[in-house]
């Protein structure tokens, strides 16, 4: 079958054939729908070393249909489609059994890795998944524009999740970043709660697509965006602030917004590093660096996208042009997410 | 100053003159711009002994503009248009230290009760509140469409807010009884939540208000209700429910399509009594009786409808047609809130 | 192999043998260390049907060493001394994705049942387990004063947990029942939280067994006992009560007790109903029927028995034994938990 | 009367006369038992500038008996024993609806400051107190050990108050200085939590106060602390770590020892700077920059300490020798808490 591997550190993604693996007792083979490409994988295809062996096939966001069951599964029908929760963990530890396998206590002891991450991932014909319980079933869902739910969606409400206690009326949210996780941020913040969602991001267009999709207020990023925000929120600050860049200027920013109480999550990972002592934030700002999201949030966040508050803008591309796909994602030419799909 | 008060036992409520109050040490004198016509004063009226010495000028939800400030009383400017918290505390206990004064813990021992249930009430030229921490500025709100938001938008807040953290993507919130509490509860439930609202009522024009108001499906409450909203909810029940009515068949349906680990609150005081024990109710859902809300829900109430987010249908009166509204109440013939507006 | 089987409905248990089972794919086979005898088997054993074929082998609560995994089961060695999470759901549901497995959505359309409810049970020489994540590892705990912890335990521990954010200094929280999960109740209130412990029973000797385990103040449990309670809590009631008896006067005791905001569990199964309505109960005290707890619950748990914060009483017997050990807790002749030993 | 003032920047607290205050209307005027001496009054002498005019009268931690009433003033008796709640806002905005006077939205515009940090403080004979709701009835409690609860206390409190729901069976907390504040802490997660506290100091006597009131495990806080409290962790890191000191290594080490979604409260204000982004602290723990308590605390940390569960160490001092107090105090010679008696 066809794949796209990570092959060589530093080297550009490749369409390779590979043999198509089959399912080992308790496994579950896909066929592959649509997989997300995602900046992560560029964050990792630029490290000098990588905590995996290469050649790696790549994508961390995928869905397809059950294409066969290993012995002893049940409870899944051939041909079912379904998403894949990426953050696989061990699935006995205390983390594992409430589902956080994304905060898995043993995986990196026990070698486990996410798909695309360490196993063979989704950007290919065929998906091995190690265990059931990875899959949500979509039901009706269009997988093409789901998948990037699985972690464009999953990474963002996890982290907004948290600060649902605090978004009460009156509340101002901060989205830093409205690209592929940050537009679908937005969304999320309109639906699960009553705040005012204030998006920042560099350029008009970002700060149109903003807009569009529920923004109320929307602010160029820049030197003067700390007291712009502050202005907006009456002098109190936000409370809660997502920054999807993570670079140094905007974990800046986001700190510097956070009101009383706020919650502060830097998803980004952008090399920022976020600098505060006594008198340098507002009071019992918690400021977090999350990942990911965990088994029950994925099944949330597609109930959310069934009950239609989920818009995600994508583009889709052929396997064979999912090189082309990284390059443009690369080149900041993607609006929305890019997704492969492997059949079309 | 024309009040109207609640005299005998069993009587109607009549218009009458008694003394403007003063303030006092502490205390702020109001000149009411309007005051809300809620059932429980009916229910009040209905019963043979009260819990407070009579005659009564009623009354619990008001709103006016500052008359005059009692000596020591700071940070309020005589003409400041506030609505009045009514659940009024000691201001030092448990409770009222979290701003709880609803559930004070002296109150009952020091005879302290809310304005219209004990202490002199709204539906009057002016009020006496008894401190300036019970007054919550409505700066541009619309006090005749926000004073029904200090019970009517309030008691409903407090028992939503309860729920939201069971009120995920996918869950059903069920609102029984779509009148003046539940036509805003079923507003409050979507802007704060992104569950399925299925409201019941027992008339065609009230399922349709709700409908009108955000409910995504209604269901007429007769005997059937029960098997309805279980098959809405895929069996396995609403995640939330909220009784208005309070009455024998709805807090049977209540606690009939409460699914596990729900929120049912039991709000009408219309004599029902919840019966249940293994095997009798879903796992952990969770039965109360509230009662009205705390310091920080008004604010955060009233934070709502400065968005936007709540619409109240309301009928307005004079002083001297107040008896006449309570009339139509009871009659069943008012549309949302009435509202009595003692200058107008 | 030997194994504890209700035969037919209202018959006594029996000692039988029944073929050693072999594990599946995925599955795990244990050799049985301890196994407890529990009050709900005999309720159970009562009932004119029952929702499972019989015979049935008994023993829902369940320690042992890891005999043989099935094909595919990776992350446990033979010889591995674990318990055995007993409310076995599907795994994938959005409760199960959260280790809720206790409230599956799915369980009862499956067929799936706990162990000694419905699928082999533990009172026998081997016990099949159907997922690895069914275990958790004891390490070094002795199984035999373990193994009640997995309901025993487990069941006061889920109801204890949900109350802990009310019982805060001050507080006081009432256990109703001081047998088997009662004196577990009891040390974990203590383990847990500052609140005050008050024990209420039918005899001196458990209120002595109360007192012995670290109950503050213990109540004969009769009718005067809601006012005593009342009284000890400076009129305002408890924040928790747990009621692990659930006849109608403990029940009705339970919801008497309760005070602002309480959590009500009613635990025991047996026959109780409670009844109340508007000014029946205490504000938005919250009554609930909980059942069983997660799997993260059991974890911790068994994390507090390993940091020797929990003595569990009990009384040992040889499977052959196991038809007596029935006999002496139906006759109310058990101290602490029975614990069958298949081994010995 | 007499009164301990700080009164040019720079120069020490002195001994001076100045008149008895008088209460104003909804004022309390209190005979000073006991007022606590703490290391943040000699951090504000060090500042180059202060934010309130000199001279001042020193002393957050007051508490007194009633010697007047200001008009209008209700629910206190002359003589009656009481603790002062600090830090006081403006009574009524959001935060202040919900007791959370510490972090009151309007106190900076308003010009409300906490006695002995603005207002005239404790250090006196007699201690004006704004508001019958910033005081705490102290019963029989000894008001000389007492009164360090009312910051030493409530600070750590309020801070290990949002960890409790982390701080399960299984979790560790650590404590990074067992000063004043520290070795209260030590005792609030002994009462209030079942996680094992790991207290760090950097002298063996400190260490030893540690263990004598409650610590599991004693680790000298130096270059290999962090590796030595990850071991101690199973190499998971901690659940809540609170920084009692908050210099520069300090700080480092509290982000080091995190576990993921660990609370982490830098309360210290030793100038240190918390630095981290992704990759350089677990995933999602949280850290927070605390400050004082709320009302609602107060009230519970006094509870805690009337059912004997909180032993502060004290050295007590007449008020003609505070002076000394504060210079033993700079000096690192207090043991536990300083207190000065200002009747004595």
């Amino acid at each position: 079958m066809k794949a796209v591997q990570y092959r060589r550190i530093g080297a550009a993604p490749e369409v390779v054939e590979v043999p198509e693996p089959e399912p080992g007792p308790g496994q579950v083979l896909l066929k592959v729908t649509a997989a997300g490409v995602c900046h992560s994988d560029i964050a990792v295809m630029g490290w000098p070393r990588v905590p995996f062996p290469l050649p790696l096939t790549l994508g961390h966001e995928g869905a397809g249909t059950v294409a066969a069951l290993g012995d002893g599964v049940t409870g899944l029908a051939v041909g079912e489609p379904v998403a894949v929760y990426g953050p696989w963990g061990c699935g006995t530890c205390a983390r594992c059994a409430r589902g956080e396998e994304n905060y898995c206590q043993r995986a990196a002891a026990l070698g486990i890795h996410p798909p695309g991450l360490g196993a063979p991932g989704a950007i290919a014909e065929y998906l091995l998944v190690d265990d059931p319980r990875h899959l949500v079933s979509l039901g009706d869902l269009d997988p093409v524009t789901s998948v990037p739910l699985t972690d464009a969606g999953l990474t963002p409400y996890h982290a907004i999740k948290r600060a649902l206690p605090v978004l009460v009326p009156g509340s101002a949210a901060v989205v830093i970043g409205t690209g592929g996780l940050g537009h679908v941020a937005i969304q999320l913040l309109r639906a699960l709660s009553p705040a005012r969602v204030i998006a920042l991001d560099v350029t008009e267009d970002k700060l149109e697509l903003a807009r569009n999709v529920g923004a109320h207020q929307t602010v160029r990023s820049d030197a003067g965006a700390a007291a712009t925000v502050r202005e907006l929120t009456g002098g109190l600050g936000a409370q809660a602030v997502f920054d999807f860049v993570g670079a140094p200027p905007t974990v800046a920013l986001a700190t510097a917004v956070a009101g009383v109480e706020a919650e502060v999550a830097l998803v980004g990972i952008g090399g920022g590093v976020a600098k505060f002592g006594f008198g340098g934030i507002a009071y019992d700002a918690a400021v977090r660096v999350p990942y990911w999201g965990s088994r029950a949030e994925l099944i949330e966040v597609l109930d959310l996208a069934r009950a239609g508050a989920i818009d995600v803008r994508v583009e889709t591309y052929g396997i064979d042009d999912a090189p082309t796909a990284y390059e443009r994602l690369h080149a900041g030419r993607v609006n929305g997410r890019a997704v492969i799909l492997p059949g079309g």
